[in-house]
C-alpha cells in the first residue's frame, strides 16, 4: 500500500522528537501498521540543519502544510491557542486527520474542534496532551470503557512535582527549587502555567470530559498553585504521615462534578504519594475495576513523541481498515455528551490541614476549637510546636475531618479575626484517595 | 441501530461478573458505543437462579451458543484449554468475534487461534487474560505502539503477591499464608498454577509476544515458583534494601529474548516494589517513553469483567464503523511476526542474592570468595549473622554483581561441595529494573 504522509507543524521539542521517532522506529512502525509512515512536509519558521530535512518539503508558512493535498495526517505541535486553533480547524476542513499535543487548545477550544472533526469524519487524536507518554487518554476512552468512573486524581504537571519532591527530600524552599528547575529546563522562564496549576487544569479538564462524558469546561475548573507552599508545611505533613502533592481531581457527586487543582495532602503509603521528580501518574477509581494507576514521564521530547506517534499509528491502522472513526473523541458518543454541572469549590467536601500562628497563652486553643466546632468541623489530629525563635507565637497544626468548603471558609475568617492568631491561616486540602 | 447480541460460554466468577456489568452499566455502555449491548444466550451447566436469566436463552451445551446465528460476539470464560479451544475455533469458523479471559488457552494455542481469526476477519480480544482490569494488552498493542520495547517486568499473579506481601509485612511463613489465601478465596484448592509460576508464565508469554512481535512460545518460558522462599530470605533482603517479588520478566537482548518467571530482589524504593497484596503491576521500559507502570486489580469478578466488557466495547465500536479488525492481534502485522529466539536460562545475566549456611570457623569465607572469584563473580555486599541457636553454622548472605547464570550454576555446585557449607545454597535473582 502507499505510504502515509505526515505533515508536522512546528519543529520544537515535541515536533523534532516526533520526526526523529518516526525515522528511528520506521521499521517497527511498519511492522505494527503494515504501512510505511513518512514525514513529507514540515512547517517551521527557521532553519533546522541538525534535523536533516533534505527529503522533506519545508514551508515557512504553517498553513501550507494543511493545504498540501499530499499530506494525510497533520501533527500540530506549535502550541498556543490562536494560530494552532486555525491550523487545526483548517486541517479538519481540508479532510485531514489531526494529531495534537496541545492541551490548552483542547481544554479551551476542544468542543468546537471535535464538533468540526465529527462533521468531516476525521480523527483528532490527542494522547500527548495529558501525561506525556502515558496512554491515559486511551485508557479512559477504551481501556476502562466498561466502567462508570467515580473519580480520578492525577499528578499531571512534572515541574510542580519536581519542585514538591525536592522541597520534601531536601527541605528546600519553593523559590530555590524553582530557580533550579528553570536552570535544568524543567520549568519555563515564565513558570506561571506550571506552578499556578493552569497547565494541570487544562489537562484535568480533558480527563474529566473523557471520564464523565461531558463537554470541556476549562473555565469552571478551580485552580490553585503551589507557590504558597512552605517547607514547614511539607515537613509537618510528613510528620503526620502525609505527602503534599499538586493534584488535579475530578469526582462525580450526586450534585455535580468536582473539578479542582490544588496542593493536597495524601497518606504517605499510597502508591501515588511515591511518584517523585518530574514523573506523572493518574489514579482512576472506577466501579468495576476499582482503583488503577498509570505512571510515567509526563514531558520531554521522547515521551511526548511516543504519544504523538502512537496516535499516528492509531489513525494509520484505522485508515488502512478503511473505517470511519469508531472511538468517539470524548469517549462517549457526541449525542450522549451530557452537560453535567461542575460544582463550585464552596460546594466541595474535603478534609483539611490547617496551620496557624497562635500567641503562646492560655485560651487560644479553646477559642480555635470552639470556632471549628461551631461550624461542625471535627478535629482529627493536632500538633502544637514550641516556638522556634523563642518568640511569642507558636505554630499550631490541625487536621480536620471532611467538611464543606463553604463552612471552612467561614471558620477560617473567624479564626483570622481572633486577636491571638497572627497572620493568615494556611490551609491545604486532604484526600485519602481510597 | 440494532442491538449487539452477546453469547457467554461459562457463568462462573468472570462470566457472571460480565453479565452483571453489561446490565449495570448498560446506559453508560450505550453512551460509549451508540449501540445497545445485550446478553442473548448463555451456555451454563447448572441452574443459576440468582443471576435472573429470564430474558436470556440458556443452553446446557456450550456449543449451542457458538452455533446461534443471533449471537454476534462470543465470550469464552469457561477456562481450560481443551473444550475452550474448540469453542473459540468454532466461534471463529462461524464468523463470530470472540472475547476471552483465558491466558492458558492463548499462551498454549494462541498462534493457531489468531491465525484462524485473521483468516476469517474476526476479532479475538483478550484484555482480561493478563492483569485483570488493567488494560495492559491495549497499552502494549496501541498505547506504546510508537516504541521499540526494551523489556517489561510484571507482578502478574495476585495470589503470589499476596503471599509475599504477608510474609514481609508480618514475618509469616509461606505455608501459613498460603492456607489463609486459600481460606480467603485468593488461592485455589490446588495452588500449583499460582505458586509455581505457571499462571504468571502464561501471562508473560502473551505480554512478550505483544512487546516484541513474536509467536507465543509458552514452552520456552523459564518458570520458578515461590514455594521455596523463606521468611528469613524476605527479611535479609529487606535488611539489604530490597523487596522480593515474583516477577515475570521479558527482555530483548542482542542474543535473543529473555522470558522468565522467578522470585526477584528489587530495590525497595522502586514503585513496583511497593505494589502489595493481590494487586498487579506491569513496568514497561520502551525506547521513546522510558519507563511506564500500570497498576490495579489483577483478578476478581469486577476487574476481570471490566476487561471483558472493554473488549466488547472495542468490538462493538469497530462493528459499528463497519471496519475490518485494524489492530493486529499480537500488536504487529501477522506477516511481520518474527521468530526471535528465546534465550535459555543459562544464557541470562542477572545479579544474585545467595544465602548459605557456613560452619563458624576460620577460612570458610575465604573458600567462598575464592570460588566466586574463580568464576569472575564480584561480590556487592555480604552479611554474616551470628548463629541464632548457638549452633555451629551461621547464615552468610551475599549479593553479587550481574553474572551469566551458567557461571553461577557452576559456582554454586562448587560451593555446595565444600565440606564447611551445610545444605543447599539458596539463590534468588536480583533486578534493578532501571
Amino acid at each position: 500500500m502507499k505510504p502515509v504522509n505526515i505533515g508536522i507543524v512546528g519543529l520544537g521539542t515535541v515536533g523534532g522528537g516526533a520526526l526523529n521517532l518516526l525515522r528511528d522506529n520506521a521499521a517497527e512502525l511498519s511492522r505494527r501498521t503494515g504501512r510505511d509512515i513518512r514525514v513529507s512536509h514540515v512547517g517551521v519558521r527557521r532553519d533546522r540543519p541538525e534535523l536533516n530535512l533534505n527529503d522533506i518539503r519545508i514551508s515557512r508558512d504553517s498553513f501550507a502544510v494543511v493545504q498540501d493535498p499530499a499530506v494525510d495526517i497533520v501533527v500540530e505541535v506549535i502550541g498556543g491557542t490562536t494560530t494552532a486553533r486555525e491550523i487545526v480547524l483548517q486541517a479538519i476542513a481540508n479532510g485531514k486527520h489531526v494529531v495534537t499535543a496541545n492541551k490548552a487548545l483542547l481544554a479551551e477550544h476542544g468542543n468546537e474542534i471535535f464538533a468540526a472533526a465529527e462533521e468531516k469524519g476525521v480523527y483528532v487524536a490527542f494522547e500527548a496532551a495529558v501525561a506525556g507518554g502515558v496512554p491515559i487518554i486511551k485508557v479512559l476512552r477504551e481501556g476502562l470503557a466498561a466502567n462508570r468512573i467515580d473519580w480520578l486524581a492525577g499528578i499531571i504537571n512534572g515541574t510542580g512535582n519536581f519542585i514538591l519532591t525536592e522541597m520534601r527530600d531536601k527541605g528546600r524552599d519553593f523559590d530555590d527549587v524553582l530557580a533550579e528547575a528553570q536552570a535544568l529546563g524543567y520549568a519555563e522562564a515564565d513558570p506561571t502555567f506550571d506552578v499556578e496549576g493552569i497547565d494541570a487544569a487544562h489537562k484535568l479538564t480533558i480527563l474529566a470530559s473523557l471520564a464523565f462524558g461531558m463537554p470541556l469546561q476549562f473555565a469552571k475548573a478551580y485552580t490553585e498553585g503551589i507557590t504558597q507552599l512552605t517547607r514547614e508545611d511539607v515537613s509537618y505533613a510528613e510528620e503526620l504521615g502525609f505527602r503534599i502533592k499538586h493534584l488535579g481531581i475530578a469526582r462525580r457527586t450526586p450534585a455535580g462534578i468536582e473539578l479542582r487543582v490544588h496542593p493536597t495532602l495524601i497518606p504517605a503509603d499510597r502508591l501515588i504519594a511515591n511518584v517523585n521528580g518530574v514523573k506523572n501518574a493518574v489514579l482512576v477509581q472506577a466501579d468495576a475495576v476499582g482503583p488503577t494507576l498509570y505512571y510515567g514521564a509526563g514531558a520531554g521530547a521522547g515521551p511526548t513523541a511516543s504519544a504523538v506517534v502512537a496516535d499516528i499509528v492509531d489513525v494509520v491502522r484505522a485508515l488502512t481498515a478503511e473505517s470511519a472513526p469508531n472511538v468517539p473523541h470524548l469517549a462517549f458518543m457526541p449525542q450522549a455528551i451530557a452537560d453535567t454541572p461542575i460544582l463550585s469549590m464552596e460546594a466541595v467536601v474535603t478534609a483539611y490541614y490547617l496551620r496557624l500562628q497562635a500567641l503562646d497563652k492560655p485560651g487560644v486553643l479553646a477559642d480555635v476549637t470552639r470556632i471549628l466546632s461551631s461550624h461542625d468541623i471535627s478535629i482529627e489530629a493536632i500538633i502544637q510546636k514550641p516556638s522556634r525563635d523563642n518568640g511569642d507565637s507558636v505554630p499550631v497544626i490541625l487536621l480536620t475531618k471532611p467538611v464543606l468548603e463553604r463552612e471552612m471558609n467561614r471558620a477560617i475568617a473567624e479564626l483570622e479575626a481572633l486577636s491571638d492568631i497572627a497572620g493568615a491561616v494556611t490551609r491545604i486540602r486532604m484526600e485519602t484517595l481510597a
